[in-house]
C-alpha cells in the first residue's frame, strides 16, 4: 500500500519534506522555528509571492510532483530575476488532500529543490495543511548586489528591447496537453523521443527561467525589464504603460522564432497559429529588457523590437490588438 | 446589484486593492512590478508563510472579510515578532471564486492593512488568482535590528517562562460559534454587549497579537521564544524538545487564566473545562518566551512557568498527556 499524508501525519511529512532541502549560504535560520532568517546582504529584498492552484495552475494527470515544484519555484524565482536580483530564497505553503500519496509530496519537494539549485537559491521555509484539492503559495526572496532594482516604469524611446529565454514553447505544449496529444506524464521529462513535442510538453511542465540573466541584464544598464509570464504582447504592455512609451516588435525576429521547429508542426496538427503562441503564450518565464541603443547585448539575449514614442505594443508598427493574454475571473 | 469579482476583473480588482494599502518607509517598491523591493536595514530577513484555506481556518458566515484580514496578517506578523523582530511587511496570495462580491475583497485588503499597521508593517505586494473557494498564503518579513534570532532551540534550565497575550480566548470563541452561540457575523467586532462571550468571539476573528513584545522580549535577552498557534501545552513543547528541557507550568497562573470571566461562564454553558482551552487552544497569537531569571520581566507578560532539566511540558510536575494540539491531516 502506498502511505499517504493521512497515514504519514503533519509533523512527520513535514521532517519528510524538509530533509530534501539542503540549505544554502543564504539561510542563516531554516525551517523548524516560527520564522526563517535569510541573509540580506544589500539591506533592501526582493519578494514576489504566487498561488498555484490544481485544476487552474495545473493538473496531476498532466504534470508529476516534480514538475509541479519546477514549475511553482520557476514562477517566483524568474520574478525576481527580472528585477535584476540575485534569487535567495523559497518558502512554499502547501496544502493538499490526506489521500495524497507521500511520494507525490517528495516529488514536488525535490522538484523545488532542484528548481531552486538552477537559481542558485534555497527552499528555506514554509508551511503544511490539508485541503480538498492541492494549493500552493510560494514566495520567492532575492538580493540586489547592490544594485538599482530594473522596474517596468524606466523604458526610454531608442532603448533595444531584448529577450533571454523562450516564448511560445510552453504555451504550444499546454495546447498540446489541451488536445490529447503529447500526454505521457510518466515520461521522463528530460527526454526529447518523440519529434520534438515532447519538449514542447516539458516546456509547459517545467519552465526554465534564465536567471543569471536578470542580474546580468542589470548589470548591462537594463532601463526597464519584466518577466514574461502572461503573454510577451501583455506583459510589454505593462512596461509600455508604466513607461509611458511605445513599444514596437520586430516582425522578422518574432516570426523566426515562431517558425523554429516544432512550434510549425505542432501549429499545424492544432490548426493553431505559432505566432500567436509566441506573441501571446504565457509560462515560459522569458525575460524581456529595455536596454539603452549603446549597451552591449548580454550573450544569450537576442534583440526582437525597439523602444518609441508613443503607447501600447505594435509589431512592425501595425496595432497587436487582440492579442491579448490572461486575465483571471474573465 | 453588488458588483463581483467577475464583473470588475483581475486588473481592476488589484487596483482597488492595492489602493486600500498605504505604503510605510520599509516599502521601497510596492505592488505592481514583477516583485516589491523592501528594506532589510539588519541584512537578515525573518520569514514566515502561512495558508489560509475557507472551511478550514475561517468560515465566512462566522467572520467577516475585515475578519479575515485580520487574522491572516496577525498569525503571520506574530511568527515574525516570535522571533524578536520588528515586522515590516506583508505579501498576501488571493484565490477567489468569481462570484465573491468586490465589497468582501477590500473589506479582507482593509484587514490586512489595519493588522499591517498594528504591527507597524505594510502590504507590500501579492497575487490574484480564480478558485472555487477563497485562499490566502500569507508571508510576512521582519526586520532584527541588530539582535540575534531568538530561536525555539535556546532555553537554559533556570530559565523563567513568561506570557505576552491572552490563552484560550479564540478557542472558546470558536466552541461558542461551533455550538451556535455568539454567532452574529454582522456585528461590530469591537463591540462587547454580550456578557463578554462577544468578546471570545473577537478573540477567534480577529487575534490580537502582542508584537511590540516579541523586540522586547528578545531585548530583555530572550533564550528562546515562539508564539502560541497550536495551543501552549504543544508549542512549549516544541520548545522543550527543540532545546532538550522540560518546562513545568504553573498551575496557579494558568488556573487563574482559566478563571478569568468570560472563560468559566462559556466554558460552563458548552460542558468544557476552561483549564483545557487555556493549555491547548490555538490561534490567539500569544508569545511565550524562556528568560534568564535575573532578567527583567518586560511590562505586559507575566511569568508561567519555570524550564527544568529533563523532557516535555508538565503542569505543576504531573504530565499533561492528553493536552495536545493541532495536527493537520489527523
Amino acid at each position: 500500500m502506498t502511505a499517504t499524508l493521512r497515514d504519514l501525519g503533519e509533523f512527520e511529512l513535514i521532517r519528510a519534506i524538509t530533509a530534501r532541502f539542503a540549505l544554502g549560504q543564504d539561510v542563516l535560520v531554516g525551517p523548524g522555528d516560527d520564522a526563517a532568517v535569510l541573509s540580506a546582504p544589500d539591506a533592501r529584498v526582493v519578494v514576489t509571492t504566487d498561488l498555484l492552484l490544481e485544476g487552474r495552475h495545473f493538473r496531476r494527470d498532466w504534470s508529476s510532483g516534480v514538475d509541479v515544484g519546477h514549475k511553482a519555484a520557476a514562477q517566483n524565482l524568474a520574478d525576481v530575476a527580472a528585477m535584476g536580483a540575485r534569487p535567495t530564497g523559497l518558502f512554499v505553503g502547501f496544502a493538499a488532500p490526506g489521500d495524497l500519496t507521500v511520494d507525490w509530496a517528495l516529488a514536488l519537494a525535490d522538484g523545488l529543490a532542484a528548481e531552486c539549485a538552477r537559481a542558485g537559491a534555497t527552499v528555506a521555509g514554509g508551511d503544511i495543511s490539508s485541503a480538498d484539492s492541492i494549493m500552493l503559495g510560494v514566495t520567492a526572496l532575492g538580493d540586489l548586489e547592490g544594485r538599482a532594482p530594473v522596474l517596468r516604469s524606466g523604458a526610454r524611446p531608442g532603448d533595444v528591447v531584448v529577450l533571454a529565454g523562450s516564448l511560445g514553447r510552453a504555451e504550444a505544449g499546454l495546447a498540446l496537453l489541451t488536445a490529447g496529444l503529447g500526454h505521457d506524464a510518466d515520461a521522463d521529462a528530460d527526454a526529447d523521443a518523440d519529434a520534438g513535442w515532447t519538449g514542447l510538453v516539458t516546456a509547459h511542465r517545467r519552465p526554465r527561467p534564465p536567471y543569471p540573466l536578470g542580474p546580468a541584464l542589470a548589470a548591462a544598464g537594463a532601463h526597464a525589464m519584466c518577466d514574461v509570464s502572461d503573454g510577451l504582447v501583455q506583459d510589454l504592455g505593462h512596461i509600455a504603460t508604466a513607461s509611458g512609451v511605445r513599444i514596437d516588435l520586430d516582425l522578422g525576429g518574432l516570426t523566426a522564432l515562431a517558425a523554429a521547429e516544432p512550434l510549425p508542426s505542432a501549429a499545424a496538427e492544432l490548426g493553431a497559429d505559432p505566432l500567436d503562441w509566441v506573441l501571446t503564450g504565457g509560462e515560459d518565464h522569458a525575460l524581456v529588457a529595455c536596454l539603452p541603443p549603446a549597451a552591449a547585448i548580454p550573450g544569450g539575449c537576442e534583440r526582437i523590437g525597439l523602444v518609441l514614442p508613443g503607447t501600447g505594443v505594435t509589431l512592425a508598427g501595425r496595432p497587436t490588438a487582440g492579442r491579448g493574454g490572461w486575465n483571471h475571473f474573465r
